[in-house]
Order: C-alpha cells, then structure tokens, then sequence
C-alpha cells in the first residue's frame, strides 16, 4: 500500500518498506559468506555487492542520482525521457541489441525513473554478467542522440502520458493534488512530464542532460546475486573503470518547502468514478532530513495507522464500524527531500465520504491526544519487520533498497543501522511526530468524485 | 479593485486600469504638441518621452525587463532584493545621495518590484532631470556590492516579510492560495520571496543577478512631464549613452502552466479574522498571450461582473439580495504570462460565506448561459473609459503605463490602439471568454476564516 501511495502523490516508485529488508533474522547481511561490499572505481563509481548464492541469477543494476526533481524549470519530463532514449543505442551496440541479448538469455531488463533516481537493471546468469557490464558502461557516456531518434523517442513518451495520466482521472487528480502538496519543491511537478513541457524537448536539452549527469562520479553500480565480491570488482575495473568521470556536479539542492500555514483541497468530479474517495497528506521530513528517530517514528506511525488490516483505521473504520470500504495510510521516507505523509480512505455502502473522513479524523487525533501503549507500538514492530521478510527473499528489492538508499543520500550504514534504530523508538516518539506534523489545518486533501450533480 | 486584487493574487503591483488611459478624448496624445516619442539609443536602451506640459515637473522612470518570475529556482526575493541593494550607492554616488537630493528638491522617489518587472523612479522639477538621469546611468552598472551591504538589507528585507506578510492572515493565505493557483509558473512563488530562501540570499546570488539583468539594452527609460523629447535624447545620451551594453538575454520564457482539470481550495482559519471572505480565481490569458479580443472582451468582464458599484455583482448580492457586504471582479491582463481573473466576496449581517458564493456563482452561470445585451456592454465601456480619465490625469500614472508595456512585452501601438479594441468588443464575445475561461469546476478558492469551532 505504501508503494502505491508514494506513487500517487510524488511520481516517486520507492520501494520504502523493503528498503531495510536485509537485516531480518533469516539471514543477515553480516554473515561472513553474505557481507556486502561497497567500494568506489577511481573514476568515482560506487559498487555494491549482496552476494546471494541460493540460485544461479546475478540482478545487475546501474542507479544515477538524477531524477525529475533535478530537472531544469521548464524541462519537465526529460529525467524520464533520457531513460527511454538510453536504449537507443551506441556506437557499439545499435538498438535493441541489448534487449535481445537479455532475451536469448531467459533474463529481464528494464529501468525506471522517479524524482529522485533514475536506474536500469538486467536480471541474468552470473556468465553474462560481464556482458551486462559492457553494455551498461558502453551507454553510460556513449549514446549515440541522433534528430531521428529524439524525435521518434519522443512520441512514444507523449503517447505513455496519454495513456498512463490523460486519460485518468485518479492520475490527473494525482497530479494536480502533488502540485498543490508542494509550494516551492520540484516534487510538485509530474515526473512523467507536463504535456506541452515534453513536447518541447529537444536534442539539446537531451545532450546537455547526458553530458551534466550520465557520469561514473554520479552513478551506483550495484550487483546481488550469485557472485563474489572480488570478481565484480576485477569485471567492473575492466568496463566502467574505462569510463571517463564527468564533470563534478554541484550540491544536490533543490529549492524546499516554505512552511505551510493553510488547508488546501483539489477537486476532481470526473463520470468514470463510482465510489468517491479522499486522499490526504502533509509534507514530512524524510530519513535523509529528519531529526533523530523521527522518520522511523513516521514509518511506525505510518503502520499503526494504516499499513495493514490489523491498523487503527482498518479495524476501527472499516471493520467495528463499517463506515470505510478503504482506509489506510502511508509514509514516503525513502525520499531525498522531505515528502508526503499521506491517510486515504473510501465508504462503504449507503455512508458517504464525509463519514469516512470525520472518523478517520477522530482516530488520527485519538492517537494524538491519547498516545499509544507499549504493546501496540511492539505489534507494529512486529508486523512492519514481518513485512521486510518477504521484501528480502527477492533479489532484485535486495538491490533495489542498496541502490536506492545510496543514490538518495543515504549509505550502506543507515541500511545496517535501521531495524536497531526501529526498534528504539519509543510510544512518545510516535506520538510527537503525529502531533508535530499531522495537523488538519496545515494538510491537503485530493476528492476524486463522480460526476457533481447540480450544486457542488 | 483590480489593482488590490492583482496585488492579492499574483504579487505583481500591475495597473493594468491605467494602463492604456492617454487615448481618452481629454487630451488626445496624438496632438502634435503632446506627441508621445520612442526611439532607442546604440547601447539598446528603449527610450519613451510623453510631453506633459501643464506643471514645471517631470517623472522620470527606469523600468528593467526582470521581476521575481525571472528568479532562477530557488533564489525567490532576490529580484526584490536587488531593488533594495540599487539604493546602497556606487563609487561616484555614496548611499543616500540620491535621496538627500530628491528630498532637497521636494521630490519624490521610490521604486518596486512585480513578478514580471523592476522600475526605479523620481519626480522633480525639470532642471533637475539630467541630475536624475546622471545617478540612474551610474547605478545601472556601478553599483558597490560589499559583503557588508548584503548582509544588513538581507536583514532589512527579511524584517519587511516578517511585517507585510508573516503578521497578516490575509497575506498568508494570499500566497499559499497563488502557489496553488500556479501549478508550474512562477507567478506562484511570492515576489517578496520565501523567508528561508530570502535568509539565504548572498553576494553571489546578487552579483550574478545584477551582471545578468540590469544593463541598457534590458532596459526601458521613461520620462514624463514638462520636457521636449529632444532635450531626453540629448541628455539620454550624455548619460544613459555611455554605460555599456550588458550580455545579450535568452528569449523570456518561463514553466508554463498545464491544462487545470481539478478544482481546489485553500483555508486559513486565523483568530485576527472577524468575517469570513473568499476570493476564486482562474488562470486565463493577457493581453500579451490572449487570443485576439479575449483579454479585451475579460477587462469588460471584469467591469460587468464586478468592477464598481454598477456592476452585476453589487448590484444583485449586495444591493438587491443584501446577502454580501462584499462583491467584486479583477482581470490582471497586463501580466507578461497568463494570470488570474478573480471574483471575490464576504457576507453581510447574519448571512453566511456559503450563501454569498451561491449567490455569485448564479449570477456567474447566467451570464455564461444568457449573455449580455449591447446596453450593458456599452454602459460598462462607459464605465470603463471614464475611470481612465481621471488616471491619466496622473503624470505619473502615464509614465507607469508606457513603462510597463514596453517592459512586458507592449509596445507604444498597442497602447494607442487600446482604445479602439476595446471599442470593438461584442456581448458575444464576452459571453465566450466568460464561457470558455470561467468554468467552476476548475477554478482555485481561498477562504479566510474566523477560527475552527470543533469540526471543520
């Protein structure tokens, strides 16, 4: 749920509660055999190893700390749309190549973007793992950008957008909702794109987007699987150790929220929606940007409120009550920048929206003005550790959470810290951070409704 | 009204009634002793003389082609910022000489700055003209930038943000209600800045500022009053003429705004608040990006709906039902970009916000499904007209509307043809604009509210 929530409000696809997931009891990371080992190539490539030999697989990811948050104003769209153009080919290896060597092999490939980072990974035998390398290093600094291609490129982009936001009414309420989260941060622009932004996008900004970002100094390599440490190593030497380092990029700092003093509602009355819902959210520090323990406070809140069927609102509102057919909650703080700390529920039956608000309402300052006990924050410790267990039995989130972490400002450290510093949070904590951020009169709330029916 | 509300909503201090008053029949300003003169000198400079000769006094205006929508992403306030350091003297002109000057002579100076402008100006008797034009050429590239200087107006405009903005509700609210109404403009972000990035506005930030905008051929100079356009040249040249040509400016194009699909609103309940009151507004074009006619046919709109006391909404909600004690309209059409139409109102006696709203959105919806009749159209060109008369008496007002077309993108002719286009509008027209801009479902509301009682 959270993962889709994230999504919602910040076109961010972070994979926050899996982002921790190694240190489970099951296997931890820190056993001699399974050590992760995290070293930088001279040119300033930083390399993640997770070995894990229960299968012969290698998942082979390649993350740049770029995203749409990083976009010059006016150029929204074009994080997403480098992603497309760098299957495009290079001198080396024409298009499509690499999509059919991943192929022949029985593996998979694929990329994505969000307003933080932008990653391309292949899932293959560890045999081809050097091969995968090549490729990645060839396209890292290789591109070949012709007219031809941006242009071409650039059309499907426009077409994805058609599909995926224009002709949705949750995504365009989603959109406009984010625009009016955030005041002042780059969060608050779509990082698909506005339309008549990506229209515009051109060779240039393409060519100057490569050059200012697509660099070993401001990329993570990260490989889990199959494979020994020193090996990756001697095969990264051999292909990104080629690679020229870029030019040196600035501080990564974008302009932040001013505080905010208002309540703020975006409305959508669309004909496709039957059952109305509500969304709403605060901007909230992340774990990169808080204050000791606060982040961890939000995710244990984030859980005792609405992560789970066994979560206050689900129980109370959903279940005791029967008022919600959808109440839930969640918490983006795998975020550079401060995010979005989001409640989202529906009605069910013959009750209406305003119902579901008001006791998700109550139940939200219930646990502010009452706290929570012991036991409660316990169980939800409990559960939110269950939860990473599973997250950690899939390769591909093992290096999902490294490459993530350390591509949003994080390090291999808070990664090995984490479920310590989960574990000391205290009831009052969580208790603050709700009573500290969660303010009904500093939130903002997306209605996607059916169509409005004479007075609004 | 318009002006209060332009000031509301967008930051941008635009008199967009005044700004085309020269053609009304008073004073034609096509007569040959009158003739207003444009002409430019070889360092770029645009230079507009309008002969006034009734008084022995001139105002002299220096308008610069930057405001705070020109800010690079955040440096918000530093377009202000710089208005203040322009006071802070230069090596031949210590601080305060200009103004102990103009203060000796019984003048006046001042200066502002809007989202889409910055303007320097004095009025002063007519031997002191060259004097004027002397201390303005020298600032416009020998300003003394010390650290010491920043450092201490940072302060003096951080305490004016503390004082207009911080301690008014209604300024609060204004600016969160503009960051929503933007959705990817930067007409959202506030002209005065965001207080935590005004704290970090330093010596660099405003060198590069300086160097970047505040040169001849990014300029326009303005004089107006008991002078002969020849006498302004020669002068001009003497001083104007000799300060260097700065870089050559990109073309002026900010993040443009993306279709609006959802309708929003922002709240601020706030103790200092006795009577409830909102303001809607949408985005629609100016007369610099309208279609041709439709910013036209939205100043008479404007007048219709809301302009004066003769207007639809006065008279109907406030005169005839005494639901409203408030009821008005505002068109911002002299902004460089698209900017807000903006309706307004607050209830009278026991009367409530809901009411008033209803009441104004009816009266919204039957002039967008009935239109309007030549009378009323013609009585509200009347209307219109007459309240120019009175502007253009102004010197000043004269000086400030040739300024800020020539530095928002208008020329000399559009001001002179203004008149006749405003002539040519249709009801059906009207009608249109109402029709195709104004659509509830899309449009932002702010609601100043006295404190929450209980529930929301």
């Amino acid at each position: 749920m959270t993962i889709k929530l994230a999504l919602a409000f910040c076109g961010a696809a972070l994979l926050i509660p899996s982002a921790f997931a190694q240190q489970t009891p099951a296997q931890p990371a820190t056993s001699p055999q399974n050590a992760v080992a995290h070293f930088s190539l001279d040119n300033g490539l930083e390399v993640v190893v997770i070995p894990d030999h229960r299968a012969p697989v290698v998942t082979h990811m390649v993350w740049y700390k770029v995203g749409s948050a990083d976009e010059p104003a006016g150029k929204s769209g074009i994080a997403h749309f480098f992603e497309h153009l760098m299957f495009k080919g290079t001198e080396r290896h024409p298009a499509g190549e690499l999509d059919a060597a991943v192929t022949e092999l029985g593996g998979n490939l694929n990329a994505f973007t969000t307003a933080d980072v932008t990653a391309y990974f292949e899932t293959v035998p560890p045999e081809a793992l050097a091969d995968m390398m090549d490729f990645e290093a060839d396209r890292m600094r290789g591109l070949v950008l012709s007219e031809e291609v941006i242009g071409s490129e650039r059309d499907v982009v426009l077409e994805e957008r058609r599909q995926r936001v224009e002709s949705s009414a949750q995504s365009l309420l989603s959109e406009e909702f984010t625009a009016t989260l955030y005041q002042n941060h780059p969060y608050g622009i779509p990082t698909i794109g506005w339309m008549h932004e990506m229209e515009q996008l051109n060779r240039a900004d393409a060519a100057r987007f490569y050059d200012q970002y697509y660099a070993p100094n401001n990329a993570v390599l990260v490989v889990a699987g199959d494979v020994e440490p020193e090996t990756v190593r001697t095969l990264a030497e051999q292909t990104y150790g080629k690679v020229e380092r870029g030019p040196d990029l600035p501080p990564r700092v974008r302009p932040s929220e001013p505080e905010r003093n208002t309540s703020a509602s975006v409305t959508l009355h669309d004909p496709r929606v039957g059952i109305p819902s509500f969304l709403r959210a605060w901007v909230v520090p992340t774990y990169r940007t808080a204050e000791p323990g606060e982040a961890e406070a939000l995710d244990l809140l984030s859980e005792i409120l609405g992560g789970s069927s066994r979560s206050r609102f689900y129980q109370e509102v959903v279940v005791k009550s029967g008022i919600a057919a959808q109440a839930g909650a969640g918490y983006d703080g795998g975020a550079y920048d401060p995010s979005g700390f989001s409640i989202y529920g529906a009605p069910q039956g013959q009750h209406t929206l305003a119902e579901v608000e008001a006791a998700m309402d109550t139940q939200l300052t219930r646990l502010i003005t009452e706290g929570i006990s012991d036991q409660e924050l316990d169980r939800a410790k409990a559960r939110y550790r269950r939860g990473l267990i599973f997250a950690r039995d899939a390769q591909q989130n093992m290096a999902q959470m490294y490459g993530n972490a350390l591509a949003s400002g994080g390090s291999v450290e808070d990664i090995e810290q984490w479920p310590e510093r989960i574990r000391a949070v205290t009831p009052e904590q969580v208790q603050a951070v709700a009573s500290k951020y969660l303010d009904p009169s500093k939130a903002v709330t997306s209605y996607l409704l059916p169509p409005a029916t004479g007075a609004q």
